[in-house]
């Protein structure tokens, strides 16, 4: 599906009132965009929008902005949003490579779900938790750095706890197995949905420094 | 079986030549004990002794001591040495609660395997792998402190891998399914190879700070 072409898509997505075309204008000022002080959360890869959106309608004092790079994907989640309303939403196509041309020491959380494990040893350093993408990432944070992950790839998430502690996160929350422990705040994404019914094993992190 | 009283376990456990009695007579000069300078690895609740056994015969250059507190376990251990001549390991019979009064600046390496997970959080000190734990080792690490830990409870490892890390420990080796890794330099307890046969799933760290 990632990859699949969607005919129209980028001319959906740009005349979507919930994307941030001119995004760079608003480096270190996101708040005016959302005309308030609220935190700001974001997260990267947020494919057809499912958790991000669950997320916003439920903490509308919390402003939430997707970021994905994936026109096939994004669309749909404009798609879902286009008889609602939610004024603490926004979303971003882009590359997260380029996240410190967007975001100036503004963003109070970060989300991470499902990401490409990128499995092959050479190339580790395109995960979402390398060290290349953490130190991107401290300068996008305003304060506290937060990173909250969820993911059903085992390696993927072995590799996460070590290189976030090493990178001097903090663990706050840990679980192996989500869907055994209590999960009422839980919000789901597309992939966690299937990855569910399949009988995978969720794992989620939460960290901070 | 752990707290099955064994009758005569006590004689045969002080008359063993793998026992050390006087343990706290060799503090900080167990190399004279062993007659070398190689490194002290050792195991607290070495429970039967697979595992403390096993190593020493696999790596005859470390030399061992198992610690356990319980004469039930480890007079089985006891039994399986009778007729086994290994120079590099000894057994202590103490809790390890009494850590520091035995060892001062001269463990190299410390293993963890199935330990008793507390599951109660009003018992989370117990746990060998909480801060009051850790701060025991902390005086009987030669140098550098290194900690192995094997379990197949899931709650205790979460907890041990927040606790490890928040206490300055750095993850060199992490696997949440050490049977669907490469595991031949592996050598497995008694209750390893139970909780494998019954498909649960075995987890480890390694760490060093």
């Amino acid at each position: 599906m990632r990859l699949r072409n969607v005919r129209g898509a980028h001319d959906v997505i740009c005349a979507s009132r919930y994307i941030i075309n001119n995004y760079k204008d608003y480096r270190g000022n996101f708040k005016s965009l959302f005309g308030n002080l609220n935190p700001i959360h974001i997260e990267i890869g947020m494919g057809k929008g499912d958790f991000i959106i669950g997320m916003a309608l439920k903490y509308p004092h919390i402003n939430f902005i997707g970021i994905e790079k994936f026109d096939s994907v994004i669309v749909r989640a404009i798609e879902k949003l286009e008889d609602l309303d939610i004024p603490n939403l926004r979303l971003i196509r882009m590359d997260a490579l380029g996240i410190t041309d967007v975001f100036d020491k503004e963003v109070d959380c970060l989300y991470l779900n499902f990401s490409d494990p990128w499995p092959k040893e050479r190339h580790s350093k395109r995960r979402l938790t390398s060290s290349v993408f953490l130190s991107l990432y401290d300068s996008i944070f305003r304060d506290k750095c937060v990173i909250n992950m969820k993911t059903d790839n085992r390696k993927l998430f072995e590799y996460s706890i070590m290189s976030l502690t090493s990178y001097g996160y903090i663990i706050d929350f840990l679980s192996l197995d989500l869907y055994s422990d209590d999960i009422s705040d839980n919000v789901q994404t597309e992939y966690e949905k299937k990855f569910v019914s399949n009988g995978n094993l969720i794992y989620m992190i939460s960290v901070h420094k």
